[in-house]
């Protein structure tokens, strides 16, 4: 959905130990950003953290007040590392109360009371007030608190659940993006860039050095809302390649 | 070196509008996690920023403040969008002054001075009073500026100033870590591995999910300094598995 505001933002939380041990390398960030940019909505800061009440707590708390939207991801599984349902209940001081839904759906596919135990029913419940979000994946929800969102640290799960969420967000014009490469430096092309960056800051220009097929080159990336600016910064951009010597190549962005 | 506290705690800041946009898949946390592991300092939290000055000013102050160790990476190439020695300065309210060693090494790579540009001379100016980090891959420095290191964003260069580091890093004891694999569902393994972790307090164990080879079952993690009850937890751990029907399989941690 479409909003009023020249710019809606979003913070990602991303909950585990085992993010920030190194033996975890996320992939929810890049999928989510993705996603965002095509609402019309920036991710504007992300930050892992451990499982640690506290700090989720004040995370959450600190984010949800500085971004139009919060995203979390993983604590939300049946183990006692998985606390990232309390931690947000706590942060809006409510109680955690039944889904009665997943609960049922949950019942069905587990038989015996042994293997519904405790530790699965206890991913049936969200914060009070909350609304879930349903998975195609597995049937433990996620759930909506206000503007936080609560994801699983799986990824196929955490995109099956992110893919549900755009009629519960309103952003603003889709973020677009252009890019070339070219076998110049980035030392080479830092001058010209920075003046097209003045002539045009309502586009974000990036550039990044790479090293493909033997070759140093430096990838130059525009991004904007406004598909007139961001052609003519681009075409600005091959023009100052082309003026140094080099050959600008289409990327993707 | 080692030191005396109980725990050294350290913060990354990734600052590059590309991991926030998605174009980018960060690959700096977790190299930088596994060695601090190995020097006895736990990676607490990371945060991911844009390149916009006010935020990296008010992120480092609020950093360095709270954890033993800062680490950035990115934003200190040659372009425009490379403020990330221009912000560390301001955070520390101090001016950038030429670095004279990386100064002149550029200078004689560079032979005429239309190729050591103004765009090139800023790679090698440096907050006052900070320590330049040198790296084998590039000649631009990093640098250290009390507890603060900033490092290059691109992997390879990031990875070569790391490793310069151990010697200017106060630890405690390594992190060791152990893992084993079995193919139970989480949800049959919680409820004994909640006790396990009630008896040893002082090892973090963690219990990730997996689908490997068609078949789903869970990965079981254990981190601490304390060898003999990293031993000890893990032992209960596999006869836990084994008693529920399961076999537990050594992995990497």
């Amino acid at each position: 959905m479409t909003g009023t505001k020249s710019e809606y933002t979003a913070c990602l939380i991303v909950i585990g130990n085992e993010i920030l041990s190194g033996r975890t390398r996320d992939a929810n960030l890049q999928y989510l950003a993705g996603r965002l940019n095509g609402w019309g909505i920036r991710l504007r800061e992300a930050r892992v953290i451990p499982d640690i009440e506290e700090t989720i707590v004040e995370t959450v708390n600190r984010c949800r007040r500085a971004f139009d939207y919060v995203f979390t991801t993983g604590g939300i599984g049946p183990t006692h590392d998985d606390i990232t349902a309390a931690s947000v209940a706590k942060a809006f001081g409510v109680g955690l109360v039944k889904d009665p839904k997943s609960f049922a759906l949950m019942a069905a596919r587990y038989e015996t009371p042994e293997e519904f135990n405790e530790s699965r029913q206890k991913m049936c419940f969200i914060p009070d007030g909350a609304v879930p979000i349903e998975n195609s994946v597995s049937v433990a929800p996620g759930f909506q608190m206000d503007n936080v969102f609560v994801l699983a640290g799986v990824p196929s799960i955490m995109r099956a659940m992110a893919d549900t969420l755009q009629n519960r967000l309103i952003g603003g014009a889709p973020v677009r993006a252009r890019a070339l490469g070219c076998h110049l430096p980035e030392g080479a092309v830092a001058g010209g860039l920075a003046d097209i960056q003045e002539r045009w800051p309502g586009i974000d220009i990036g550039s990044y050095p790479f090293y493909r097929e033997g070759k140093f080159g430096t990838s130059l990336v525009l991004r904007g809302t406004d598909a007139a600016a961001l052609d003519a910064a681009y075409a600005a951009v091959a023009d100052m390649v082309t003026g140094l010597g080099g050959v600008p190549a289409p990327e993707d962005s």
